[in-house]
């Protein structure tokens, strides 16, 4: 196999996973715009997941929200996910959204509060059993607002309690995967604030807990790909929600804010051995202004354009120039790689697939947008409500 | 009449403007935590900032947001104020809620959504005018999520239409103040994103037009009391927008998260003449989790904390430290009024002022809370909602 | 002319002004890594700078900064640019490396200082008129450390005061640049921090008087090219220092940080009309760790990729796209452009232009780098020590 | 004991060890200014550092840096110390300053080079040896300014072997401490760029391995004092470098830019049980342009002022709002321990310890700032030259 064919290899079999509520309605504290033809329930969600895995052949699986997804039968979702060419993902929790949770939820000082998120995270793993997910995806709004407003350290032991009691009830082949997150919704203390607070509990856990890198979720000046490599160096790297950001959580399409970043992002991961299944692929983000679909297929091209970049990455021309300590050398090799036009490498990864080389411009032609918006007329929209 | 004397006038007559919102629920993008007791109406609001009033004697207006406190007549509204013993302050615009909005309000790439924008600010004048509000707080939510999105410059092209429109419709005695803001709920330009942009706009509209300091507004390591004392020098400094912040505009108590930042801006306030009724100090913050009319007075107490230190500045001493280049005692002199414990004083002024010392105790023996709580049931409670 | 014509066009009249002192030492605070071959007065800087311009064609003037450069003949040094192919671009003031600035030069408290720093600058504008630059450019590393330090609102007074002394100095065809930064080395309270205080200050001092932008002085999270379009638009955009960083002012070589946001500032320039000879683009760069002249070749090429992405954008499809509001297509629009690989192109201009497609190839096979190394023995380096 | 009682047995057995450098010159890349009466040798920094202590009583302990601090004999130099009251603490390494190291030291891509530094992390043992210091601080500027000018993981393996080599040197009652830092001088990777990398390399090192927490050594918006909890939570807190900052690593006095963080510190680190001697509470400072003596008796009186503030939180009260979930309640405990005037209760703590309750006069009237002037004429200052 010719280097250019293990590339192409690669990304043929690249998977990013889409979460179903990327597909509805989400917004500002100040407003959400509602979309035409929004799903308004699951199987919407899943069918609207369906086309982006069809015009990108990348996007396979799809990640659920518990309660936002929530079904009677979660067997017979996850049969009509199968029908649409789609596989259920990771299962992502909600202890945010219930009014009990205002000053948190394991970690929470009332005992009561803390066992019914538990409750939740619980209920989160039996979906799992139902739909046959392996990863749980733990993201804690948990945190404070004002100086003194509960003890950072009690909090902490919460915290580790509840984990450790969600982690036993995992099957053999499930995992807790922990997500860091700087602050919002909390704004002074937040319980898992960074990559080593997440590291520091999913060491003591054990191998089925790992880290999740959310790209938008740290303070201005964070080296993320170090982190990234630090995490995989230490098998600690779990799964990536991946958006961009040019100030806080912005929740922007992946790539859209600094492509140059994803890419050095997406050279660590293969450079560190990660572009394998272990590592769970996923976007996270809010398309609060454009149409969410297209949105999507366009970040999900541009997930696999820093990927085809990174693969194109020139190592051994690279560890020579790092080794001989020539900086310019080495950084013009991976810029070299970084400056390509992969555009026409992927179209031509596509049409091997038997794809449309266009993703974007066959959506378009398919009438998809221009059908759900005849269609899904009444019922409620789905967005970030419980 | 000694200095303390005049310390204490000072602080007998400092004023601080509360905004009818923060009576009312907000949250995150994530949740908002509904509290009991919350106002249903704008005159609810009123009752309630009539308390924070009654017990600080500093906060004799309020400032009212339209669309959220529209009423059908602003005269005997403002009546109802002025028999609570209350004015009716800022009329705080909002070209945000509206789904028109979506790509923005008076630099929308539409003229058909500008010219929707700018009717809604002829109708703030048309509110002050009825209430006797004397000045139009513009703050625009205006700005772009992508690169390539908008055209940055015609935008600002648009805006100094809007602004000059709107700048022609006002009295004499009415003044336009300009908020700038760094980012959100725009997440990649933002129209009126720094002081320098709103004070270049202010500049060309002439004397009527000033500009508001929100000091949760800024980037990291903005050093704000520079702003302050250089819009002051410029005469443009038209009001504040008093909240704190950790990360981004987190909107917490004045005060609460770096009460030495506050002191400095009320020390260069102090400095520069800027303790006059022409400049509007007032809080606009977010009581997501605490309960809110205590949070309110506890803000108001911070403000006057914050002010009696820079009250208390030996200005003589400090003036001659800083000529003589003595990095160490200027600092010193600074630091001397910042470390004084002000409380006392603070107390000593509400006595003399015929209120109690302690107004957060005044207030929870008032029986208001309870009073709110058992009275205010049904109804839609006020929020940010439209 | 077609438009790949214009766009070549317009690349081949493009002019980056290097600085002498990027071909000299500089470091960090921590440490100073002297490089072999470094010139050891003004004319090796210049010998080097006609080295880059040879094999870029784009690079045909160099900034003096004063007094690392100077020199008792600044005719004789003019003249000797000229032999070399180059012109003496910008002067550059230094009040700061004097012990007398240890806490500022023109906001200095002692006016015994302030008039050292102004006859500084006056002596600049000497230098100017010797050499016939047309731009002075001041930096001014005033600022204070310690809050009470000095009087922010004095400081002001005094900056305004000796800038109007400048500026009254100036002739009728030169300019005088002000350069704002956000901090370093003053820590707490700079004088000049942002764009807005800058552009305050050169709108009094009138139409010669204009605004740097050095990419490195902002705060995390600035939209500098929202900076950009501002200043093009109000006609106060004089210059740019090019350099980029992750952290703070790293003066890491230009797009070697964040590319795309080169190219935004870039797109910014060419749709607002400043790709013309009034704006003078500079490189102002350290490099610390790696060989001097490939670095500034290497940032040409850098400023030109920018470039020539930023002229390839179709603005008629953008601008359909932003009037249409389709926030998609108007983003694909400039990514289509950023997205291309320019170099290519650039080889073409360049090969067009007479000169090698490969400037750093050709460079290091001219042989200059060894023979710097054997020739330049003895002396002393030069470096930003005063 | 009455609370108070235990407060100032608290506050009188504090000790805060001061950097030899600190007393010699220091400056930005900019400029180091000179001043009057700096140290020449270790010997000269230890006789200021005795009067630092003779006025405070809160300093009995030097930190040491190799080479700047190198001698002869150390064991006469530790006699010395002893001699002024003084002991010796913390060995500070250096691996930044020899010219092998411009591309990092132990995680240089060259073994010779990372050979080099190794020896001189055991040459530092080999003075811990000698002077009896039972910590080894090691700050490492290692990392890369060019994304590609080094493998990011292979640097941690590097550093892995050394910081093991290192470890195995120890004695049974030597520590090694890690001290991590976001960037500077390293602008793009930083090989021990934060706590969570710190903590990961020390957890494997061993229980003789403890990371250190460099108050200025964060991203913007990090919430340092939730990381001292959490290390001392896992046993894992070494030592702090305290100075404040406004914007990066600004070195300027400790609780000078936020003394609300450095008391929200001091509250973790009493409330965990921290105010041990087994933490190294140091100073990493520079003075610039302040003169230095003085700026460090303030540092410690600083930090003083947040100890005693910290020790006066009423923890009860505390608990008992945190429990009940009353924000605001629990935020006034808080906030009524900072807002208090501890400078009386200090002052006070001095008296009965036999000092002056002003260190800060009794200084100035000792005459040693002339007397160092008058005597330390000729030689070379210490800096940080190497």
């Amino acid at each position: 196999m010719t280097e250019l064919d293990a590339v192409k290899a690669a990304l043929k079999t690249q998977a990013v996973e889409t979460p179903s509520w990327a597909y509805g309605n989400s917004g500002t504290r100040f407003k959400v715009f509602a979309q035409q033809g929004v799903p308004r329930d699951p199987r919407e969600k899943l069918a609207d997941a369906a086309k982006v895995h069809e015009f990108t052949g990348a996007a396979p699986t799809v990640a659920l929200h518990i309660p936002w997804d929530t079904v009677d039968d979660y067997a017979a979702l996850a049969k009509y996910a199968e029908e649409l060419g789609l596989g259920l993902g990771t299962i992502n929790s909600n202890t945010f959204q219930d009014d009990a949770y205002k000053l948190g939820s394991v970690c929470h000082p009332d005992a009561a509060v803390r066992r019914k998120a538990l409750d939740h995270l619980f209920a989160c793993v039996d979906v799992m059993d139902a739909t046959g997910s392996k990863d749980l995806k733990v993201w804690l709004a948990d945190g404070t607002n004002y100086p003194g407003q509960d003890d950072i350290r009690e909090r902490q032991d919460r915290l580790a309690e509840a984990l450790s009691a969600v982690y036993d009830r995992l099957g053999d082949d499930q995992r807790l995967l922990l997500e860091y997150k700087l602050f919002e919704p909390a704004f002074y203390s937040t319980d898992v604030p960074d990559w080593g607070t997440a590291y520091a509990h999913c060491l003591k856990l054990g191998d089925k807990a790992q880290v999740v890198v959310d790209t938008g979720h740290h303070a201005p000046g964070t080296n993320i790909e170090f982190i990234v490599a630090t995490l995989l160096r230490e098998g600690k790297l779990g799964a990536f929600d991946f958006n961009s950001r040019f100030y806080a959580d912005d929740d922007l399409m992946a790539g859209a804010a600094d492509p140059f970043q994803l890419f050095r992002i997406m050279y660590e991961v293969v450079r560190g051995g990660g572009l394998t299944p272990d590592i769970a692929f996923m976007l996270d983000q809010c398309h609060n202004i454009e149409a969410k679909i297209p949105a999507i297929i366009r970040s999900v091209m541009n997930v696999q354009e820093a990927t085809a970049k990174a693969l194109l990455v020139d190592r051994e021309a690279l560890a020579r120039a790092q080794r001989s300590g020539d900086v310019l050398d080495a950084n013009a090799v991976l810029m070299d790689a970084y400056n390509t036009d992969v555009r026409p490498l992927l179209a031509e990864v596509r049409e091997e697939s038997g794809l449309d080389p266009d993703p974007m411009a066959a959506y378009r032609r398919s009438g998809w947008a221009e059908r759900i918006v005849a269609e899904r007329v009444g019922g409620e929209q789905a967005g970030w409500g419980a």
